[in-house]
Protein backbone atom coordinates (compact mmCIF):
# COMPACT_ATOMS: atom_id res chain seq x y z
CA UNK A 1 0.00 0.00 0.00
CA UNK A 2 1.08 3.34 -0.59
CA UNK A 3 -0.40 6.57 1.09
CA UNK A 4 0.11 9.63 -0.81
CA UNK A 5 1.36 12.45 1.28
CA UNK A 6 2.25 16.06 1.37
CA UNK A 7 5.39 17.15 2.82
CA UNK A 8 6.92 20.83 3.43
CA UNK A 9 9.73 22.46 2.95
CA UNK A 10 12.27 20.19 5.57
CA UNK A 11 10.87 17.09 3.91
CA UNK A 12 8.12 16.52 7.01
CA UNK A 13 4.56 15.27 6.48
CA UNK A 14 2.12 17.94 7.84
CA UNK A 15 -1.28 17.04 6.61
CA UNK A 16 -3.65 16.20 9.39
CA UNK A 17 -5.77 14.51 7.41
CA UNK A 18 -2.92 11.97 6.77
CA UNK A 19 -2.49 11.56 9.66
CA UNK A 20 -5.09 10.34 10.43
CA UNK A 21 -4.51 7.58 8.03
CA UNK A 22 -1.07 6.95 9.16
CA UNK A 23 -2.32 6.39 13.04
CA UNK A 24 -5.17 4.11 11.54
CA UNK A 25 -2.82 2.15 9.71
CA UNK A 26 -0.31 1.54 12.60
CA UNK A 27 -3.02 0.77 14.69
CA UNK A 28 -4.12 -2.17 12.26
CA UNK A 29 -0.48 -3.36 12.38
CA UNK A 30 -0.53 -2.90 8.03
CA UNK A 31 2.95 -1.86 6.47
CA UNK A 32 2.68 1.14 3.87
CA UNK A 33 5.03 3.31 1.94
CA UNK A 34 4.87 6.45 1.52
CA UNK A 35 5.09 8.66 -1.91
CA UNK A 36 6.05 12.31 -0.83
CA UNK A 37 3.85 15.44 -3.30
CA UNK A 38 4.01 18.82 -3.34
CA UNK A 39 0.25 20.60 -3.28
CA UNK A 40 1.31 21.46 -7.25
CA UNK A 41 1.45 17.39 -7.73
CA UNK A 42 -2.31 16.33 -6.57
CA UNK A 43 -3.91 17.48 -10.57
CA UNK A 44 -2.04 15.49 -12.14
CA UNK A 45 -1.83 12.23 -9.46
CA UNK A 46 -4.86 9.95 -10.94
CA UNK A 47 -3.86 8.03 -13.61
CA UNK A 48 -6.66 8.33 -15.50
CA UNK A 49 -7.38 12.15 -14.24
CA UNK A 50 -9.72 11.21 -11.53
CA UNK A 51 -9.79 14.06 -8.73
CA UNK A 52 -7.96 13.03 -5.84
CA UNK A 53 -7.32 15.20 -2.53
CA UNK A 54 -4.91 14.15 0.19
CA UNK A 55 -4.56 11.75 1.81
CA UNK A 56 -4.70 9.12 -1.00
CA UNK A 57 -3.75 5.66 -0.47
CA UNK A 58 -3.29 3.37 -3.18
CA UNK A 59 -3.80 -0.65 -2.61
CA UNK A 60 -2.91 -2.21 -5.89
CA UNK A 61 -5.39 -1.03 -8.34
CA UNK A 62 -7.63 0.54 -5.87
CA UNK A 63 -7.49 4.44 -5.18
CA UNK A 64 -8.80 5.53 -1.83
CA UNK A 65 -9.23 9.09 -1.52
CA UNK A 66 -10.57 11.31 1.58
CA UNK A 67 -9.25 10.05 5.47
CA UNK A 68 -12.59 8.41 6.62
CA UNK A 69 -13.32 7.19 3.27
CA UNK A 70 -9.41 5.26 3.68
CA UNK A 71 -10.37 3.94 7.16
CA UNK A 72 -13.79 2.57 6.05
CA UNK A 73 -12.50 0.75 3.48
CA UNK A 74 -9.12 -0.92 5.82
CA UNK A 75 -11.81 -1.76 7.83
CA UNK A 76 -12.95 -3.68 4.98
CA UNK A 77 -10.36 -4.89 3.44
CA UNK A 78 -8.95 -6.15 6.40
CA UNK A 79 -11.43 -7.78 8.69
CA UNK A 80 -9.18 -9.43 10.58
CA UNK A 81 -7.74 -6.28 11.67
CA UNK A 82 -8.58 -4.40 14.61
CA UNK A 83 -11.84 -2.43 13.60
CA UNK A 84 -11.90 1.46 13.77
CA UNK A 85 -14.92 3.03 12.80
CA UNK A 86 -17.33 0.55 14.46
CA UNK A 87 -21.07 0.07 14.46
CA UNK A 88 -23.76 1.81 12.66
CA UNK A 89 -24.31 4.55 15.35
CA UNK A 90 -20.04 4.53 16.42
CA UNK A 91 -19.66 5.57 12.67
CA UNK A 92 -22.37 8.35 13.30
CA UNK A 93 -20.46 10.25 16.00
CA UNK A 94 -17.21 9.31 14.99
CA UNK A 95 -18.37 11.48 11.70
CA UNK A 96 -19.85 14.16 14.30
CA UNK A 97 -16.63 14.33 16.35
CA UNK A 98 -14.63 14.60 12.99
CA UNK A 99 -16.55 17.57 12.63
CA UNK A 100 -16.07 18.79 15.60
CA UNK A 101 -12.19 18.37 15.02
CA UNK A 102 -12.64 20.28 12.04
CA UNK A 103 -14.52 22.86 13.43
CA UNK A 104 -13.14 23.57 16.64
CA UNK A 105 -9.35 21.97 16.43
CA UNK A 106 -8.72 22.74 13.12
CA UNK A 107 -10.72 25.99 12.45
CA UNK A 108 -8.76 26.68 15.58
CA UNK A 109 -5.37 25.91 15.45
CA UNK A 110 -5.57 27.26 11.48
CA UNK A 111 -5.91 31.04 13.35
CA UNK A 112 -3.22 30.12 15.43
CA UNK A 113 -0.14 28.72 12.77
CA UNK A 114 -1.23 29.97 9.37
CA UNK A 115 1.58 32.66 8.73
CA UNK A 116 4.10 29.82 10.14
CA UNK A 117 2.65 26.91 7.89
CA UNK A 118 2.69 29.27 4.85
CA UNK A 119 6.53 29.53 5.74
CA UNK A 120 6.93 25.96 6.20
CA UNK A 121 6.07 24.89 2.76
CA UNK A 122 7.67 24.07 -0.27
CA UNK A 123 8.57 27.40 -2.08
CA UNK A 124 7.27 25.56 -5.43
CA UNK A 125 3.59 25.27 -2.79
CA UNK A 126 3.18 28.56 -0.97
CA UNK A 127 1.59 31.06 -3.86
CA UNK A 128 -1.36 28.17 -4.57
CA UNK A 129 -1.48 28.18 -0.50
CA UNK A 130 -1.62 31.64 0.28
CA UNK A 131 -3.92 32.73 -2.75
CA UNK A 132 -6.51 29.77 -1.53
CA UNK A 133 -6.12 30.43 2.11
CA UNK A 134 -6.59 34.02 1.39
CA UNK A 135 -10.10 33.62 -0.68
CA UNK A 136 -11.31 31.31 2.17
CA UNK A 137 -10.68 33.60 5.42
CA UNK A 138 -10.84 36.95 3.52
CA UNK A 139 -7.58 38.46 5.18
CA UNK A 140 -4.28 37.78 4.43
CA UNK A 141 -2.14 35.01 6.15
CA UNK A 142 -0.42 37.10 8.10
CA UNK A 143 -3.66 39.00 9.26
CA UNK A 144 -5.11 35.49 9.57
CA UNK A 145 -1.98 34.58 12.63
CA UNK A 146 -2.20 38.31 14.27
CA UNK A 147 -3.14 38.03 17.92
CA UNK A 148 -2.43 35.10 18.29
CA UNK A 149 -1.21 35.53 21.74
CA UNK A 150 -4.57 36.97 23.14
CA UNK A 151 -6.63 34.48 21.69
CA UNK A 152 -5.07 31.36 22.36
CA UNK A 153 -6.57 31.11 25.64
CA UNK A 154 -10.58 31.31 23.88
CA UNK A 155 -8.48 28.43 21.95
CA UNK A 156 -8.39 26.72 25.18
CA UNK A 157 -11.31 26.72 26.36
CA UNK A 158 -12.77 25.52 23.39
CA UNK A 159 -11.26 21.97 24.00
CA UNK A 160 -13.30 21.96 27.44
CA UNK A 161 -14.99 18.62 26.27
CA UNK A 162 -12.07 16.66 24.65
CA UNK A 163 -10.15 17.85 28.46
CA UNK A 164 -12.60 16.54 30.45
CA UNK A 165 -12.66 13.28 28.84
CA UNK A 166 -8.92 13.26 29.20
CA UNK A 167 -9.40 14.01 32.30
CA UNK A 168 -11.16 10.71 33.23
CA UNK A 169 -9.14 8.24 31.04
CA UNK A 170 -5.86 8.52 28.95
CA UNK A 171 -7.18 8.21 25.80
CA UNK A 172 -10.47 9.16 23.80
CA UNK A 173 -11.49 5.72 23.34
CA UNK A 174 -11.00 4.87 27.25
CA UNK A 175 -7.75 3.12 28.75
CA UNK A 176 -6.80 2.37 24.23
CA UNK A 177 -6.61 4.78 21.68
CA UNK A 178 -9.45 4.58 19.32
CA UNK A 179 -10.14 6.62 15.82
CA UNK A 180 -11.78 9.65 17.92
CA UNK A 181 -7.70 9.91 19.00
CA UNK A 182 -6.47 10.22 15.75
CA UNK A 183 -8.77 12.60 14.41
CA UNK A 184 -8.10 14.75 16.95
CA UNK A 185 -3.89 13.89 17.16
CA UNK A 186 -3.96 15.04 13.54
CA UNK A 187 -4.89 18.06 13.85
CA UNK A 188 -1.73 19.00 16.91
CA UNK A 189 0.13 17.21 15.10
CA UNK A 190 -0.22 19.15 11.98
CA UNK A 191 0.51 22.33 14.47
CA UNK A 192 3.84 20.79 15.94
CA UNK A 193 5.62 20.42 12.37
CA UNK A 194 4.70 23.78 11.56
CA UNK A 195 4.91 26.10 14.12
CA UNK A 196 6.90 26.34 17.54
CA UNK A 197 4.25 28.53 18.78
CA UNK A 198 3.29 26.42 22.11
CA UNK A 199 -1.06 25.48 21.17
CA UNK A 200 -1.34 24.22 24.42
CA UNK A 201 -0.08 24.45 28.72
CA UNK A 202 2.36 22.07 29.55
CA UNK A 203 -0.19 21.08 32.48
CA UNK A 204 -3.17 20.94 30.04
CA UNK A 205 -4.22 17.08 30.02
CA UNK A 206 -4.98 17.73 26.04
CA UNK A 207 -1.02 18.17 26.19
CA UNK A 208 -0.19 15.17 28.23
CA UNK A 209 -2.40 13.28 25.82
CA UNK A 210 -1.00 14.33 22.74
CA UNK A 211 2.62 13.80 23.97
CA UNK A 212 1.34 9.91 25.01
CA UNK A 213 0.19 9.96 21.38
CA UNK A 214 3.16 10.45 19.85
CA UNK A 215 4.51 7.59 21.61
CA UNK A 216 2.41 5.60 20.31
CA UNK A 217 3.53 2.82 17.47
CA UNK A 218 7.37 3.27 18.38
CA UNK A 219 6.80 6.74 18.51
CA UNK A 220 5.10 7.01 14.58
CA UNK A 221 4.46 10.69 14.94
CA UNK A 222 8.09 11.65 16.21
CA UNK A 223 9.37 10.65 13.09
CA UNK A 224 8.18 13.21 11.56
CA UNK A 225 10.49 16.74 13.18
CA UNK A 226 9.03 19.07 14.91
CA UNK A 227 9.18 22.79 13.85
CA UNK A 228 12.39 24.87 14.77
CA UNK A 229 12.28 28.13 15.72
CA UNK A 230 14.54 30.24 13.36
CA UNK A 231 16.45 33.55 14.45
CA UNK B 1 -39.31 1.09 37.42
CA UNK B 2 -39.96 4.64 38.73
CA UNK B 3 -38.21 7.49 37.52
CA UNK B 4 -37.97 10.06 40.11
CA UNK B 5 -38.28 13.51 38.25
CA UNK B 6 -38.71 17.04 38.48
CA UNK B 7 -41.86 19.39 37.82
CA UNK B 8 -42.32 22.78 36.78
CA UNK B 9 -45.21 25.07 38.33
CA UNK B 10 -46.92 23.58 34.97
CA UNK B 11 -46.43 20.06 36.00
CA UNK B 12 -44.25 19.48 32.96
CA UNK B 13 -40.77 17.70 33.51
CA UNK B 14 -38.60 20.12 31.98
CA UNK B 15 -34.96 18.49 33.14
CA UNK B 16 -32.84 17.49 30.43
CA UNK B 17 -31.04 14.57 32.38
CA UNK B 18 -33.87 13.07 32.70
CA UNK B 19 -35.22 13.68 29.34
CA UNK B 20 -32.14 11.15 28.19
CA UNK B 21 -33.36 8.69 30.46
CA UNK B 22 -37.11 9.27 29.97
CA UNK B 23 -35.76 8.56 25.83
CA UNK B 24 -33.70 5.72 26.95
CA UNK B 25 -36.60 3.58 28.56
CA UNK B 26 -38.58 4.27 25.27
CA UNK B 27 -36.00 3.35 23.20
CA UNK B 28 -35.72 -0.16 24.84
CA UNK B 29 -39.69 -0.63 24.89
CA UNK B 30 -39.51 -0.41 29.23
CA UNK B 31 -42.48 0.62 30.84
CA UNK B 32 -41.82 2.86 34.02
CA UNK B 33 -43.94 5.27 36.32
CA UNK B 34 -42.77 8.82 37.05
CA UNK B 35 -42.80 10.23 40.17
CA UNK B 36 -42.36 13.83 40.48
CA UNK B 37 -40.73 15.83 42.73
CA UNK B 38 -39.70 19.22 43.19
CA UNK B 39 -35.95 20.61 44.09
CA UNK B 40 -37.04 20.99 47.97
CA UNK B 41 -37.65 16.99 48.09
CA UNK B 42 -34.40 16.02 46.90
CA UNK B 43 -32.46 15.67 49.98
CA UNK B 44 -35.08 13.79 51.68
CA UNK B 45 -35.81 11.02 48.63
CA UNK B 46 -33.73 8.45 49.81
CA UNK B 47 -34.56 6.13 52.65
CA UNK B 48 -31.22 5.53 54.14
CA UNK B 49 -30.14 9.13 53.27
CA UNK B 50 -28.09 8.34 50.76
CA UNK B 51 -27.13 11.56 48.58
CA UNK B 52 -29.13 11.07 44.57
CA UNK B 53 -29.61 13.90 42.02
CA UNK B 54 -32.29 14.15 39.54
CA UNK B 55 -32.69 11.60 37.40
CA UNK B 56 -33.01 8.91 39.48
CA UNK B 57 -34.53 5.62 38.81
CA UNK B 58 -35.72 3.30 41.45
CA UNK B 59 -35.79 -0.31 40.08
CA UNK B 60 -36.96 -2.74 43.14
CA UNK B 61 -35.15 -2.53 45.84
CA UNK B 62 -32.27 -0.64 43.46
CA UNK B 63 -31.54 3.52 43.34
CA UNK B 64 -29.36 3.96 40.49
CA UNK B 65 -28.81 7.94 40.28
CA UNK B 66 -26.80 10.14 37.52
CA UNK B 67 -28.40 9.78 33.32
CA UNK B 68 -25.20 8.18 31.95
CA UNK B 69 -25.45 5.51 35.30
CA UNK B 70 -28.59 4.59 34.59
CA UNK B 71 -28.52 4.23 31.40
CA UNK B 72 -25.67 1.86 31.54
CA UNK B 73 -27.63 -0.26 34.31
CA UNK B 74 -30.36 -0.35 32.09
CA UNK B 75 -28.21 -2.31 29.41
CA UNK B 76 -26.89 -3.95 31.82
CA UNK B 77 -30.34 -5.09 33.49
CA UNK B 78 -32.44 -6.00 29.79
CA UNK B 79 -29.30 -7.49 28.11
CA UNK B 80 -32.22 -8.36 25.60
CA UNK B 81 -33.37 -4.56 24.56
CA UNK B 82 -31.23 -2.63 22.22
CA UNK B 83 -27.83 -1.45 23.60
CA UNK B 84 -27.56 2.20 23.98
CA UNK B 85 -23.98 3.05 25.71
CA UNK B 86 -22.05 0.52 23.25
CA UNK B 87 -18.89 -1.16 23.13
CA UNK B 88 -16.06 0.84 25.05
CA UNK B 89 -14.60 2.85 22.64
CA UNK B 90 -19.09 3.69 21.35
CA UNK B 91 -18.91 4.52 25.42
CA UNK B 92 -15.74 6.63 25.79
CA UNK B 93 -16.92 8.76 22.59
CA UNK B 94 -20.58 9.13 23.90
CA UNK B 95 -18.99 10.51 26.95
CA UNK B 96 -16.89 13.04 24.67
CA UNK B 97 -20.86 13.93 23.76
CA UNK B 98 -22.07 14.44 26.34
CA UNK B 99 -19.37 16.39 27.13
CA UNK B 100 -20.15 18.92 24.53
CA UNK B 101 -23.24 18.78 24.70
CA UNK B 102 -23.11 20.41 28.49
CA UNK B 103 -20.12 22.30 27.61
CA UNK B 104 -22.13 23.71 24.53
CA UNK B 105 -25.83 22.92 24.50
CA UNK B 106 -26.72 23.17 27.61
CA UNK B 107 -24.49 26.32 28.89
CA UNK B 108 -25.83 27.86 25.58
CA UNK B 109 -29.25 27.51 26.36
CA UNK B 110 -29.10 28.43 30.07
CA UNK B 111 -28.01 32.19 29.22
CA UNK B 112 -30.79 31.93 26.69
CA UNK B 113 -33.55 30.80 28.93
CA UNK B 114 -32.58 31.10 32.32
CA UNK B 115 -34.85 34.02 33.64
CA UNK B 116 -37.82 32.16 31.85
CA UNK B 117 -37.01 28.85 33.15
CA UNK B 118 -36.78 30.59 36.88
CA UNK B 119 -40.04 31.77 36.47
CA UNK B 120 -41.60 28.46 35.20
CA UNK B 121 -40.58 26.37 38.73
CA UNK B 122 -42.47 25.71 41.48
CA UNK B 123 -42.92 28.43 43.80
CA UNK B 124 -40.91 26.79 46.57
CA UNK B 125 -38.21 25.83 44.61
CA UNK B 126 -37.38 29.29 42.83
CA UNK B 127 -35.40 30.77 45.85
CA UNK B 128 -33.11 27.60 45.57
CA UNK B 129 -32.57 27.76 42.38
CA UNK B 130 -32.08 31.67 41.70
CA UNK B 131 -29.79 31.47 44.86
CA UNK B 132 -27.54 28.47 43.67
CA UNK B 133 -27.10 29.79 40.07
CA UNK B 134 -25.92 33.02 40.72
CA UNK B 135 -23.47 31.75 42.63
CA UNK B 136 -22.40 30.10 39.56
CA UNK B 137 -22.53 32.39 37.37
CA UNK B 138 -21.78 35.59 39.90
CA UNK B 139 -24.63 37.52 38.47
CA UNK B 140 -28.04 37.83 38.83
CA UNK B 141 -30.69 35.49 36.86
CA UNK B 142 -31.93 38.31 35.29
CA UNK B 143 -28.13 39.54 34.17
CA UNK B 144 -27.72 35.35 32.83
CA UNK B 145 -30.26 36.13 30.56
CA UNK B 146 -29.85 39.56 29.02
CA UNK B 147 -29.03 40.49 26.06
CA UNK B 148 -30.00 36.99 24.40
CA UNK B 149 -31.82 38.54 21.01
CA UNK B 150 -27.81 39.59 19.90
CA UNK B 151 -26.25 36.78 21.51
CA UNK B 152 -28.65 33.60 20.01
CA UNK B 153 -26.38 34.02 16.63
CA UNK B 154 -23.68 32.40 18.57
CA UNK B 155 -25.44 29.66 20.18
CA UNK B 156 -26.63 28.90 16.36
CA UNK B 157 -22.77 28.75 15.32
CA UNK B 158 -21.84 26.76 17.85
CA UNK B 159 -23.73 23.74 17.23
CA UNK B 160 -22.01 23.36 13.63
CA UNK B 161 -20.77 20.16 13.93
CA UNK B 162 -23.79 19.24 14.70
CA UNK B 163 -25.26 20.37 12.51
CA UNK B 164 -22.71 18.72 10.07
CA UNK B 165 -23.65 15.50 10.99
CA UNK B 166 -27.66 16.20 10.48
CA UNK B 167 -27.07 17.47 7.00
CA UNK B 168 -26.00 14.21 5.99
CA UNK B 169 -28.62 11.87 8.54
CA UNK B 170 -31.91 12.12 10.14
CA UNK B 171 -30.72 11.25 13.27
CA UNK B 172 -26.99 11.76 15.14
CA UNK B 173 -26.87 8.26 15.72
CA UNK B 174 -27.67 7.66 11.58
CA UNK B 175 -30.40 6.45 10.13
CA UNK B 176 -32.30 5.33 13.04
CA UNK B 177 -31.50 7.27 16.78
CA UNK B 178 -28.94 6.54 19.26
CA UNK B 179 -28.08 7.47 22.68
CA UNK B 180 -26.36 10.56 21.13
CA UNK B 181 -29.60 12.19 19.62
CA UNK B 182 -31.17 11.44 23.27
CA UNK B 183 -28.12 13.41 24.63
CA UNK B 184 -28.83 16.33 22.56
CA UNK B 185 -32.65 16.55 23.09
CA UNK B 186 -33.11 16.30 26.43
CA UNK B 187 -31.32 20.29 26.16
CA UNK B 188 -33.55 20.77 23.59
CA UNK B 189 -36.36 19.79 25.37
CA UNK B 190 -35.55 21.55 28.91
CA UNK B 191 -35.76 25.07 26.61
CA UNK B 192 -38.54 23.96 25.18
CA UNK B 193 -40.48 23.36 28.21
CA UNK B 194 -39.42 26.26 30.20
CA UNK B 195 -39.35 29.04 27.43
CA UNK B 196 -41.09 30.20 24.25
CA UNK B 197 -37.99 32.07 23.41
CA UNK B 198 -37.13 30.60 19.93
CA UNK B 199 -33.47 28.99 20.18
CA UNK B 200 -33.19 27.59 17.26
CA UNK B 201 -34.42 29.18 13.76
CA UNK B 202 -37.17 27.13 11.88
CA UNK B 203 -35.63 26.49 8.19
CA UNK B 204 -31.89 24.88 10.68
CA UNK B 205 -31.90 20.97 10.47
CA UNK B 206 -31.39 21.13 14.03
CA UNK B 207 -34.49 22.04 14.13
CA UNK B 208 -35.86 19.92 11.76
CA UNK B 209 -34.37 16.69 13.66
CA UNK B 210 -35.67 17.76 17.09
CA UNK B 211 -38.86 17.83 15.45
CA UNK B 212 -38.47 14.58 14.77
CA UNK B 213 -37.09 13.46 17.75
CA UNK B 214 -40.36 14.81 19.61
CA UNK B 215 -42.14 12.39 16.99
CA UNK B 216 -40.57 9.72 18.40
CA UNK B 217 -42.25 6.52 20.58
CA UNK B 218 -45.30 7.67 19.76
CA UNK B 219 -44.40 11.25 20.57
CA UNK B 220 -43.55 10.83 24.02
CA UNK B 221 -41.75 13.73 24.06
CA UNK B 222 -45.32 16.14 23.34
CA UNK B 223 -46.97 14.52 26.19
CA UNK B 224 -45.32 17.54 28.72
CA UNK B 225 -46.56 20.83 26.72
CA UNK B 226 -44.28 23.44 25.34
CA UNK B 227 -44.15 26.90 27.56
CA UNK B 228 -47.28 29.28 26.52
CA UNK B 229 -46.34 33.00 26.25
CA UNK B 230 -47.96 34.89 28.94
CA UNK B 231 -49.47 38.21 28.88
Amino acid sequence: MVLIDLINANGTHFSPNSWRVRMALAHKGLAFEVRDIGFMDVPSLHPQGEKVTIPTLVHGERWVTDSFAIVRYLDEAFPNTPRLTGTGSETALLQFFQNWVQTTVHAGLARLIMQDLHRSLLPTDQAYFRESRERIYKMTIEEIQAGREERVAAFHKSLQPMRQSLQAQPFLGGAQPSYADYLAFGGFQWARISSTFAVLNADDVVHTWFERCLDLYGGLGRQDAAAVATR
